[in-house]
């Protein structure tokens, strides 16, 4: 929130540089952003440009964003992440990959079709938000706003967010699983009690969220809520056959997270699918309990624990949200606790397939997102 | 940390009010004090006060303390906790009552007498801190080594820093349950990772970390630790017969902790014994994951549980240690994790019992705290 001065700065830059490419570019000032209950913040603006304009040529639509996600040193950073150093011949610094490089990928090409003067042989429209790590609020909206103007007569879409596969091996991204975001939160009391005075005496909410987090996934971190994989597109054999050319080494990927293992390290198919064509479920954080250095012995009268599913082909959201909010209800009866429980769902994003990948069907892929 | 400057005005406040009743004070300087790793900050010094030297008399240890938790107005305080106020002939606001109250209460008795020109017919000692709700630290020292002078000469010890049995009825403290706390760890990665890109391909520190926590407690909340029950000392029948003589209305705690039920609220005998002579299990908080409102997609690489266990007569830390990391070590097994695990254990107290419940072991009863 306090950096919302240097997504400004970095908005202008790009501008500037798009401009200096020679394309028109065009500051949308977008709604304000709810950040807590009742509190909203006027959001950076999205930056629109167009480079080309001959109806002769395919339009690309590029998607990129200038925002991080936060970052300290204490997280695994060498250096202090918001200073860009140089180190193996890389420019390392928070944003570099993740995605302020690739945007800037393409400035550096289209300033060599003009350097070299060869004429671009498509027109670009450009989409870069400083919105992204927080759920593009706002773009939705925009997108919505101008269909038929800046965002029509698009023949492709590139999302210049994407990853590589391992340090070698470029990766394009023919789809995108979708996001199911849920937040399960249980009130006790009024008041946040000492464990020495209450500890035993009183049913605490940690202890009942924990259960429920607890219950959401097996021994094996995979999911385990019923009827969640029912509708998942079945693989075709065109599908699998796919996984059998790509190249890529699990011992590579595991030791760039420097995780100890990873899942299916063994079968790179598997792993793979596991990233790309299968529903995971993660847990984010706690809210509303201490998460300070230092020796707490309260009792939280509240906790708020935060997940999310990522879904595939065919799952739909509103399916996936029932299956979720059942589960968790039927969970809070067996454990019988006269604490309230609350399931809010919401960010629900659809998967976004492409044909290529043989999925049983193809849903409307909008752009950006399609919810 | 950053109140520090109030804390030492309250304890000068109440050195001049001691002063004012004949006491003779000094403020000793303790040590630093650890606040993160590697940080450490100077605390604010134990006042220590006499009234009357007379052999003949008896001499009373008081203690109390004038620092307190934090307050927000969101965890359910009519008004702002730190700005006093009066309500329904009540004087309301943030360590009023625990503790400040109290130690109040003694200057306005030994003013009472001072006016009335009656002896007191005790001597008293004060020690009042304001490190009490950050685990005293720096006070053992104290006590250590003033023990033959300050802390000689006592022969009893009353801390002023109990509570009531609901809101009509004072309660005196016969024995306090001890402390054992504890953190477990798990350490995935050396990265914050998305949970889009590699969601089901890592072994998430979180799901390992719930699944512990919530193996502690059984789906009742109560704790689910094997061995843990071993050294409690039996109930003798007079000290059963004890606790039917306490009178103590369930639905009015029940009512004053705000919370919509308390454990054992049809038996009075069952619920006070869950407060006082049973262990209880609290989980306090999640450290290294985000607690902040907000959508986060990220798979966190490392998470703290934190957790403690106020242990009974004739539980022993160190007993109670082996059980927990034991156990924990074994689920940890259970689970085969590629992700490693760290049990930490610290904040010893050992409980404090006294004869008259009937404890079968009588402990030796430093002032203060044990260990």
């Amino acid at each position: 929130m306090k950096h919302r001065g240097d997504v400004m700065k970095m908005l202008r830059w790009i501008e500037k540089a798009l401009k200096n490419v020679g394309a028109k570019t065009e500051l949308c000032e977008t709604v304000t952003q709810n950040y807590e209950k009742g509190k909203t913040i006027s959001q950076p603006p999205t930056l629109l440009a167009i480079t080309g304009n001959d109806s002769k040529k395919k339009t690309l639509c590029v998607y990129g964003h200038i925002d991080v996600k936060n970052a300290q040193i204490e997280d695994g950073w060498v250096s202090d992440p918001f200073i860009m150093v140089q180190r193996n011949g890389k420019l390392c610094g928070r944003g570099t990959t993740d995605d302020k490089g690739p945007i800037l990928c393409w400035i550096h090409v289209l300033e060599a079709f003009l350097k070299m003067k060869v004429p671009v042989p498509i027109n670009i429209k450009f989409v870069i938000e400083g919105m992204h790590e927080v759920g593009s609020q706002g773009l939705n909206k925009l997108i919505v706003s101008k269909r038929n103007t800046f965002f029509s007569g698009i023949d492709y879409c590139c999302i210049t967010d994407g990853y590589w596969l391992g340090t070698m091996k470029p990766c394009l991204t023919y789809g995108l699983r979708g996001l199911c975001y849920f937040t399960v939160e249980v009130i006790g009391g009024k008041k946040i009690l000492d464990s020495g005075l209450f500890g035993g005496a009183v049913y605490e909410p940690l202890h009942d969220l924990i259960f429920m987090l607890n219950s959401l996934v097996d021994l094996n971190g995979d999911i385990d809520i019923p009827g969640l994989d029912k509708d998942i597109a079945p693989m075709t054999p065109t599908e699998e056959s796919l996984y059998k050319h790509i190249d890529v080494d699990t011992e590579e990927i595991r030791r760039v997270l420097g995780v100890p293992k990873v899942k299916h390290e063994d079968c790179r198919i598997d792993h793979l699918m596991s990233r790309w064509r299968r529903p995971s479920l993660s847990v984010h954080g706690i809210e509303k309990v201490p998460s300070d250095p230092g020796v707490h012995t309260i009792i939280p009268n509240r906790a708020i624990g935060k997940f999310s599913i990522r879904i595939v082909p065919d799952q739909k959201p509103e399916r996936v949200k029932e299956f979720v909010t059942t589960y968790l209800e039927r969970l809070f009866e067996v454990r019988r606790s006269p604490n309230r429980m609350k399931v809010k769902s919401f960010s629900f994003r659809s998967p976004h397939p492409n044909s290529y990948l043989g999925y049983s069907q193809i849903q409307s892929n909008k752009v950006g997102m399609s919810n």
